[in-house]
């Protein structure tokens, strides 16, 4: 349900029980089986992380004001829709206000449409300048193109001075715990974080249901490698393959269409090397060399004798700043020494020596790259419920009502079990609860649908929002104790007694058994058709 | 791991999967044992919403600026801190730039400190001015209390002109999703509804570690009873029940000193009938009566045929503008009409009649009272954490080292089993590797620890994250594939065969079996006491 904020949505009750189990699945498939460390960080990081990590000054959408509807529109999307609109109405089709489309403008336009996500700020203006781009409601021109930042701006505590932003994504939170998670791991690498929390992402025109959002749940992993090209290929390609296992364990086989659910980014070391920079704390790891290595590296010398006379109560404070110094500082001030132009708080050469020395180390220091699959759940939900949806007609021959199926895998229905007494009468109800009862103390979550319709309508209003198993209790179940168990994808029944059934329902829940498999050792139903 | 700015925390990877345990033992306790419908509500309600509740006018706590320091307090904190400082110095010790604490004096401040939490922004002023309470950080006075709102406030899309508010509870998101989740229940009460998601508010000064932050995980319920008082103590007293058999389940048993986890509140129907009058569209349950009753109600009947002709193209407004007129508005009307004072566009009684009728009914409409047990998992993580650590004591004679023990239950715990090899020697590290796959594929997280430290070390630096059992692969592994099993919190030692030992570990994860029906039926171990 989008509340009354375009991009904000509400889950109901099978939507978050599905949002819920992907969720739990995606733990279990990564978390646990990789033994990944898990973060919960703040959804609201400290502003100079987001500073310089480059959000705050880049993390921005190109937008254009029509100046007389006074909407807002996205630049890119703009042009790309009234291209994409022309096109569609062909070469030698007229379109208002503008000349028609030649041979030539149909061959740019696809090229323009294929780079459209390269485009900068300027580069959009000459566009909807030169293509004469219009905002399709209403046809009138916009003003150029001007940035906007994606991030949602707050302040924190009393003063209103503190500003504060609703994270973009969770991989900053867990680049700013490097050295303690390296820790964590006693110094092990290569190792692996992940996160799973809410997003944020101020977008300027919100669209496509539960595709383009304004908040949304990420699950990310960063996979801290050793710095060396071949080995993030290899750990790109494992990555892959245990993404497409997850999907599948899901239920996402195909898709439709093109959009990016999951993406395996290579972030280089860039994030953690910028953080290094700004904090003065270096995330880096420490590496205890089998062999020692030489090192060459500028080395400062300070003539204390000379210093301390010549800067008296200064000296201590050029002595810290020149420790302070890194290599590059180094290089650059034994340039400017040698060539005697030094503004260094009029330190000479005689005074301060810099040269290159060679030493021999038996560590190394290094950032590791990071490779991130990154998973929008919000998109591979909707996905997953366009996929598993399907039709099955009426068929009047085998009594199947026509009805709509979402056939969602078990592991992740929002409802495991339908349970269905023959009918209201009291002798049913009780074993129905204590049914109930039994699935849910054992984490299966199930309704009891009671009502006065036929078994087989019953069924059939469950498979929509997705229920794969049904249970019957009947006046066999009276006489024998004994359940029917229907299968949403194949409307096969099978019959055993409440502990065979109760475990043919656990199993496959669990990923031990197949539907297949229990057919094997369960007896058909011999009441399977008469529903 | 506290971030950058006060309030606002990471979770490590053991604080992680406690948190992401007592939420799932939440869900299943409360969502999936009582049936209730979870909702996933945005964090980023419409501002009308809150504007509704009430949030955005009254959602405040009073602080007091100091002008000099330039800080911010919390006033009722001020006063409380200030005057048990005075307290606990005696009531003949003097303090800074007052006059002695008299006997009278002191029971004046008894009777303070009990109603602190009721005193509004005029009478801490006048407490402040009274009794001389100055900030103890410098001994400053401070500026009288202002209203500081607790919402974090941004803005939503590119014009800059929607406010938006984080959240301060998720209880609004369910109230406004009523009438959906009645037709989801097929019109049935009572329900519950429920919510597990982050909640946000601006404290002027957090403190005490996780107890007051900004940023917290929230559980809450929301169990709307039909209207009647008798019903919500049955409510409330159920509900009691169950929130304490939950706090059993995680390990929570008493509490040293006093901080609320959980609060039970009877919101009664003041935050649906709020929501009814400013939407218009009310959140109302539509009862089907056994019995028909009378309804005695005012009713206007415009006379169209005078209407029409002296008001022409205005009557259709009119129409709809009476229609729209609820019992109130009629009432009022009716008694201007009376007076012949209208002033409802020149609408006299010949044109426009309203009158008392007498109407039967087969349905009644009400608000219904709502019980809200709310959690804060945050708090309840905390006070877990120090109610189950304790320390177990050097004990040569039974070889037990001196540790910190965190008795966290199984089915809370961040690892729920550590895998002992003898020694890194490398016949047991694939019989350590085969057992952690098979526990990771049931969903059991385990941890390997292979270092050369002794057996009985390894288990005792596990015994502080919380790891309640341990399995020791040895000699006799190799031998028969038997494993020994240890209890962390007494030290106990069995023995069985791999399958034996996972079935031991998967029953109680499950809360099917417990370590002392365990005990009776394996073999205590052999080798328990040479670690």
């Amino acid at each position: 349900m989008e509340g009354g904020n375009r991009g904000l949505f509400d889950y109901g009750p099978p939507g978050t029980a599905l949002q819920t189990n992907i969720g739990d699945a995606w733990r279990k498939h990564f978390v646990l089986e990789e033994n990944i460390l898990e973060l919960n960080c703040t959804t609201l990081p400290p502003e100079p992380v987001l500073k310089t990590s480059g959000h705050v000054d880049k993390f921005a959408d190109w937008m254009c004001k029509d100046p007389v509807k006074g909407e807002y529109l996205r630049a890119d999307h703009l042009v790309e829709s009234v291209l994409e609109s022309r096109l569609s109405r062909g070469l030698n089709g007229p379109y208002k206000d503008s000349p028609k489309l030649e041979e030539a403008g149909a061959s740019e336009y696809h090229n323009t449409l294929a780079k459209i996500d390269n485009y900068d700020g300027p580069e959009l203006r000459e566009l909807i300048k030169r293509l004469d781009v219009r905002n399709p409601d209403g046809n009138g021109e916009v003003n150029p193109p001007t940035p906007f930042n994606l991030m949602f701006k707050s302040t924190i505590g009393p003063s209103a001075a503190a500003p504060v932003y609703l994270r973009p994504e969770t991989a900053q939170g867990q680049f700013l715990n490097f050295k303690k998670l390296l820790g964590y791991n006693q110094g092990a690498m290569p190792f692996a974080s992940a996160s799973v929390g809410k997003a944020y992402r101020n977008e300027i025109l919100p669209r496509s249901g539960l595709l383009r959002v304004r908040e949304f749940l990420m699950a990310e992993i960063e996979h801290y490698a050793v710095e060396s090209s071949i080995v993030d290929n290899e750990t790109l390609g494992y990555f892959l393959g245990r993404v497409m296992l997850f999907l599948l364990k899901i239920g996402l086989l195909t898709s439709y269409g093109w959009i990016e659910c999951v993406g395996c980014a290579d972030r280089s070391a860039f994030d953690l090397t910028v953080h290094s920079a700004y904090s003065g704390s270096p995330l880096v790891v420490k590496e205890v060399l089998s062999e020692p290595v030489r090192v060459e590296e500028w080395q400062a010398v300070l003539e204390k004798k000379l210093v301390g006379p010549r800067f008296k109560s200064d000296a201590k404070a050029i002595l810290t700043s020149v420790e302070a110094l890194d290599q590059t500082a180094l290089e650059q001030l034994a340039t400017q020494l040698t060539e005697k132009s030094s503004t260094f708080v009029e330190l000479t050469s005689d005074l301060l020596a810099i040269s290159k020395v060679t030493r021999t180390s038996n560590t190394r220091e290094y950032s590791p790259n990071v490779i991130e699959p990154s998973f929008g759940i919000d998109r591979i939900l909707y996905s997953l419920l366009e996929q598993v949806y399907w039709h099955r007609p009426h068929d009047a021959a085998r009594a199947f009502r026509s009805v709509q199926v979402f056939s969602l895998p078990l592991a992740v229905a929002p409802t495991k079990v339908l349970i269905v007494p023959l009918s209201a009468q009291p002798q049913f109800m009780p074993i129905a609860h204590k049914l109930s009862a039994r699935l849910r103390s054992l984490g299966i979550s199930n309704n009891i649908d009671s009502s006065s319709a036929s078994i087989g309508k019953r069924y059939a209003r469950n498979d929509e929002p997705g229920t794969p198993l049904g249970i019957t209790v009947d006046f066999d179940t009276l006489a024998d104790g004994s359940l029917t168990l229907r299968d949403r994808d194949s409307m096969n029944q099978l019959r055993g007694s409440e502990d065979e059934v109760i475990q043919a329902v656990k199993n496959p829940a669990e990923g031990i058994e197949s539907w297949e498999e229990i057919s094997r050792r369960l007896q058909p139903s011999q009441t399977a058709m008469r529903t």
